[in-house]
């Protein structure tokens, strides 16, 4: 690895190597889970770089490559399974200087991965009248090019299922880390190679998404005192097929009250939540639905209520927001992403609460899963110990609900627990020295590792 | 019933009596049903009248009102249950002067009953890029009016369930058959009382409908060796969650084969047919789907294609547009619409078939029902004598197929078999004479009729 050599080599480009700000632009949202944290928080790459151009792109995993420098790619470094973590340093190349929206037409948007998602919904509302079909909590400040390296699914999955669902990416343009980079081309069965590979095997240089009709949305909050006809009521209404919505959120008790500050004053400490968000020409049809609930209480909607402090964006307290909230009030909460399938998603939920409430408290967002609703887990753990958190994982697992573990950084760990041969694949052609986002594939480093305890990367750079 | 009076009073509207045209006037699709064909074939009213506006149709109700004069309230009449034949004579009053779009804004238009589906969707897509979110397959000839009061779902009924579910319909406005005739403005839970009455009960003078957007939907023809392949391959299209579509039909074998003329060059008389609509942006998601599947044989699709004869739009081979090409080829063809819900759909497809085909053969139209993809059958049935269709009728029944039957012409006896309190109160505080659409609802001519045999309405007019 010969960092100087790299660096000088790149010394036309937008190379950042200053210590501080060098720091920032290393780090993602992995401190979320207090197990990577006490392993990656010292990580640190060796110099930053922002490409203006898939050219640039090419420059620099052609240099790296040629000096055995390991790249990290990352948007804005929302995510929080350590995607973006540079595990042995090297290189940390950022995308937020491609970030144009290169074409917008009925149905589909054209655009470089560095453009924020709110950027994207904006131009593509000012050009069309439309939006992407979903995006992450954070998408006042990821990009979508992290969201689809690095995401699964968010805002808008109650209606259009995850990402990895057919016709939820339509094209993706990709370049390769050898000698001599070549730029691809993916469609169709090609797709999963590179989403939601971390960038392990391939730089996305340009995206077309699908769109859909952009809407002015209707948020709001619906409050219960009986968790379940929460849950029910979020399913609900996401099985109303003529009903439009973008957001079913759920959150046990207390989270309202303790973790939503502007929402406090509204809620009780028993209060259940629903999140939601409805499309307009929807509502009717919604407030039928709530009608014949007389158990629920609309408690805010965004274009109607005598808040003096509005919550601002509903979304934003959905997904792996909720986490990001209660850690702001009570630092030793951290989380786990559950997948509840159907037809058993009701049962299992009510079984993990009655055996885990409070010390783990339902945070659930409904999503579409072969046509059917279910339920994604982001579930609030009051973290006490690695082991601990490790046998509630079990207990989730034994049970039947599927964990993706946000305590771990490798793609199989946090993903379906085993190796994705499609991405090995691509990599053995797309990245023949390993450069790519190193550590992060446990099937290219350790190919018989068995998945008995979490694994530990063995070229992780060290603390200084 | 003073028939002079009432044409005399209303002699400044567009009035129609001769003889020749008013019997065209006075016709629906009823046909379809050799059952209603017998009963309901001499039937013709005494004029007609086309109102040119609200007051006018306020006139003719209030008129005729006086007159004790029956009024059949009717768009092209293109139902297929009698919904617009006039039991009791009298007038016949035709919407088609009343057909202007009123507003069209994001995810919602306002239109006069009168407006054709087809013309509705030019000007929706003409000035927002938008369309009715579900149509059925008489686009072309039936209006936005007549499928509300006579309908109940069609192409995009496999997105957005059906007409009945929350949010499918916005408002209706709805004028009163009383001596001082009231309008009225219904949402939500009143919208019930006068959708699907056929115009017993009030006469729809406004519509507000959601909107979904245009696109310029791909058609396709897929073939299939295997039946129930075909159905799984229909079930699991409208199950994937990012793939857009309007419709996802299946046909028997040897319905495309014997029936569709402009097909049968491409398909062998085993070959079982999946008709489809997928969204342009869709149909990357929609190839990398059919790619998995190779006993799936994709036979036309409508962007590209070398056809001589081209098919027209592939929706008007679905919904009951497969009964009108198979009774154009065979006249004892008739029909029945089936509901397979979930999760016996499948299984009741299959015994439905064994013990019936091919004297019943399967067509099948996936559409949403409780955020679930299920089946209505619109079964096509040669036809022997009125026992035996009883006898089909029950054999479905008694497996746990629902049944509206299209051989009937009563609200209750074509519906689901019970009296619609909701439909029925309205009826009399708005038509306290019973002169709206006279004989088609049970519950108000005989509350005590148990369903034992077909009704049959003592009134209806005799044969000349």
């Amino acid at each position: 690895m010969d960092i100087a050599a790299a660096k000088a080599a790149l010394s036309h480009l937008e190379v950042d190597e200053n210590p501080v700000s060098l720091k920032a632009k290393s780090r993602d949202f992995f401190w979320y889970s207090p197990v990577l944290k006490e392993r990656l928080d010292h990580l640190v790459a060796d110099f930053a770089v922002a490409p203006r151009s898939e050219a640039e792109v090419i420059e620099v995993l052609k240099t790296c490559y040629k000096h055995d420098v390991p790249v990290t790619t990352r948007g804005a470094g929302t995510g929080n399974y350590g995607q973006a973590m540079p595990l042995a340093g090297g290189c940390v190349m950022h995308m937020r200087n491609m970030a144009e929206v290169l074409e917008v037409a009925p149905g589909r948007v054209v655009v470089q991965p560095g453009c924020l998602l709110k950027d994207l919904d904006a131009a593509c509302k000012a050009q069309s009248g439309q939006e992407i079909r979903m995006f992450s909590s954070t998408w006042a400040t990821a990009t979508i090019g992290g969201f689809i390296a690095g995401g699964s699914g968010g805002v808008g999955s109650c209606t259009w299922g995850a990402l990895r669902d057919l016709g939820n990416i339509i094209r993706l343009r990709v370049v390769t880390m050898e000698e001599e980079p070549r730029v691809l081309e993916f469609r169709g069965e090609e797709l999963p190679r590179v989403s939601h590979a971390y960038g392990t095997n391939g730089i996305i240089t340009e995206i077309e998404m699908p769109l859909a009709p952009a809407y002015d949305w209707v948020e709001m909050f619906v409050g219960f005192d009986d968790f379940m006809q929460a849950v029910e009521f979020a399913e609900g209404v996401a099985n109303e097929d003529g009903i439009l919505i973008k957001l079913a959120s759920v959150y046990e008790a207390p989270v309202a009250h303790d973790y939503f500050q502007r929402v406090k004053p509204h809620v009780e400490p028993g209060t259940h939540l629903v999140g939601l968000m409805v499309a307009p020409h929807s509502m009717d049809g919604f407030q039928t639905f709530l009608g014949r609930r007389p158990d629920a209480r609309l408690i805010y909607r965004s274009d109607d209520n005598d808040w003096k402090k509005g919550p601002g964006p509903v979304f934003e307290y959905g997904w792996n927001h909720t986490t990001l909230r209660a850690l702001r009030v009570d630092p030793s909460i951290t989380y786990l992403q559950v997948r509840y399938h159907y037809p058993r998603h009701k049962e299992l939920i009510a079984e993990m609460r009655d055996k885990l409430s409070p010390e783990v408290l339902q945070h659930l967002e409904a999503m579409r899963e072969n046509g059917k609703t279910i339920f994604a887990g982001l579930s609030l753990v009051k973290f006490t110990s690695e082991e601990r958190l490790d046998e509630i994982v079990k207990m989730h697992e034994d049970a039947g609900a599927m964990i993706f573990n946000p305590h771990r950084y490798t793609l199989e760990e946090g993903g379906r627990q085993t190796v994705d041969d499609r991405q090995l694949r691509f990599k053995r052609e797309a990245d023949p020295k390993g450069l790519l986002n190193p550590g992060k594939m446990i099937a290219w480093d350790d190919p018989d590792w068995a998945f008995e305890r979490m694994y530990a990367y063995p070229k992780m750079k060290a603390a200084e």
